[in-house]
């Protein structure tokens, strides 16, 4: 087993990029990371070699579909999550809180924790902060979330307060239940757009003590310049030596934007639910390849790309798998997407090792015919 | 361009199992050969990838669907089926008659065609067998069918003898449409399961001259007994120097059983189409996955199969995708299902040319705890 520990290998000089080396039971990972969702303890489309295809380091799953499905003791007793799906890098999990929200049927949350009817059968579950830790225990990921509560966006100040105040708590118990010193345990901060309640926030998860950081809430719809606020107060406030992981975001710009201002970990669906419907991500921007205009269009999706699905298939023809509705399409998209994610992340760690990050930007917005936009 | 070409490598001794080998404009195939169906010009779930992995050397694509999607004439002007899709080994087209039969909305059969109405968008269309034998230069295949009349299970003689008619007619205009030279022009035997309807049928195409012989209507339904009875005649009268392809078959145990009467080539969607809903094949027999007695095995779908899904992944975390409904496991399930398929030929091929062929055949039945059916 090796050391949890994040060491710091390089930091831009002109803005608070960084690239770090974290190290977990299932071996070290750089940062900045982009972590593939992958639910069900599967990424969606996409195999094991797909994975490596695709450069991923990391995966994140999701503790309330596992824990439904097929269930945290069926995982421990199978071994743990890597051993079940065969990935043998490191594995994040979440609270389940956020699902618990937005996916779940019926909620009533107490200060015990939060009651839901499952989204597959109905049936009746209680997540406390304790058994959330232990279900991510069974399952053996490397990084692990305490139960939170995520205001939606546009509460009041008072919601937002009371609403913090029961993470906090939930944090404190989620610490207390933590027995997996193996594990990195992160403190997650929420506060909706109140940067007292965020200072706040993070200063008692300080108190309590944790292995990392998460921000929370910030994919839930508020205006990004109120964000990047939030996030650059939140990175200059955190002590350098800990990582930060922005849950939930985003887009490429998302990315460069979370880099730029100290942010060292990223997941979201964003790629890989965007490919199934045909929304690829390329250097010049995005394009939805059911577009009649590429019909007969013999170029590949992105012609600076060398994943597998740029090296082999022509716009054309992935446009008629998409409009013929056949599955292999969706990997092939997925593929495309991820690697463009994954490669835009290791391109950005070279800029800040070479010290050329901001020139990076520059140029990634260049591209795209668009200006970077302020940095504070 | 290779000239059109079919040479007997290996006759078996004890039955008339053989090996041969067809040129192609896109290469040479060795027979008995088992074709995936890519029916909308990609084998479901999988990339070109994939079918170099599973040992695919010839794939089926269905006339109807292309010619419906994206239409003929724009893979015409795109160059050809096999540069749309980058597959730059043999393709088969079937004729559209069987997807007509079975798929489209409505039809009306005369001496000039048959009038359907699009199943995706109810367009009226009409199959003529000097459009079908268009439709099939324009998509580039190497070994093409002419329109035919396929007649269900089940009809009476005089129904079976006014339908072959037909299918003569169409046969002979089909064979005078065909420019062609360097496709393989097949012709269609039916005639029900009235053998004296079976050996007219052969006759007359043999008088208008063919590159090879389809066995059409034994994928209806009628009982096998019958079948591998017209089988047998009709391989036995076919000249030796002439393919045999016995369209729509079948289960593995049809392919052995056809090779032992003297077919060369198959196509079925039964390895790929139960992929899809978890029926898998293996060497003693079928399984579905998705049974609740593979909820904690931990081995392999097949200990004797040497492809991707069996080398990586366990029965417990195939049934889990399934059950997660995760898409990832269709693609998994039919590379199994695939490889199962094309190395179950491959190694009949082998037993052929080593003249064990009926060893394989025993041997084959031992270990799925059956008794080989009479040859006669």
């Amino acid at each position: 087993m090796s050391e949890k520990k994040f060491t710091l290998l390089k930091k831009d000089p002109s803005s608070r990029a960084r690239v770090g080396i974290l190290n977990t039971a299932h071996g070290p990972i750089l940062t900045p990371v982009f972590m593939p969702v992958a639910t069900q303890g599967v990424v969606k489309t996409l195999d094991l070699k797909d994975l490596e295809t695709v450069g991923a380091e990391i995966i994140l799953s999701n503790t309330y579909h596992l824990y439904l499905r097929p269930g945290h003791e069926h995982i421990r007793k199978l071994g743990g999550l890597h051993k079940f799906t065969g990935w043998d890098k490191p594995i994040l999990t979440d609270s389940g809180g956020f699902q618990v929200y937005s996916l779940a049927n019926l909620r009533k949350i107490t200060e015990e924790g939060v009651e839901f009817q499952s989204h597959i059968d109905g049936s009746y579950h209680l997540f406390t902060p304790e058994l959330v830790i232990e279900i991510q225990e069974a399952i053996g990921s490397d990084i692990i979330m305490p139960l939170d509560e995520c205001p939606p966006a546009g509460v009041t100040k008072a919601y937002a307060e009371k609403s913090l105040q029961l993470t906090l708590q939930w944090a404190e118990r989620s610490k207390k239940a933590h027995k997996n010193e193996t594990q990195w345990l992160f403190g997650i901060i929420q506060g909706s757009i109140y940067e007292d309640l965020r200072i706040r926030a993070y200063e008692e998860l300080n108190k309590i003590g944790f292995d990392g950081y998460s921000l929370g809430g910030f994919s839930v719809g508020e205006p990004k310049n109120i964000m990047w606020k939030l996030v650059e107060k939140l990175t200059e406030i955190i002590p350098e030596d800990k990582p930060r992981y922005l849950m939930g975001m985003g887009t490429p710009e998302d990315l460069v934007e979370g880099v730029a201002r100290g942010v060292d970990m990223f997941d979201c669906v964003m790629p890989t639910r965007n490919a199934r419907n045909g929304t690829l991500f390329t250097s010049t921007g995005r394009l939805n390849i059911r577009a009649k205009t590429y019909e007969s269009d013999l170029s590949p999706v992105d012609k600076e790309c060398k994943c597998p699905t740029c090296r082999n298939y022509t716009r054309a023809y992935l446009r008629h798998l998409f409009k013929a509705e056949e599955i292999t399409v969706m990997r092939l998209a997925t593929i495309h997407n991820l690697y463009y994610y994954l490669h835009l992340i290791k391109q950005m760690r070279k800029a800040i090792i070479e010290g050329k990050f901001m020139q990076f930007r520059e140029e990634f917005y260049r591209k795209r015919g668009e200006e970077p936009p302020p940095l504070s």
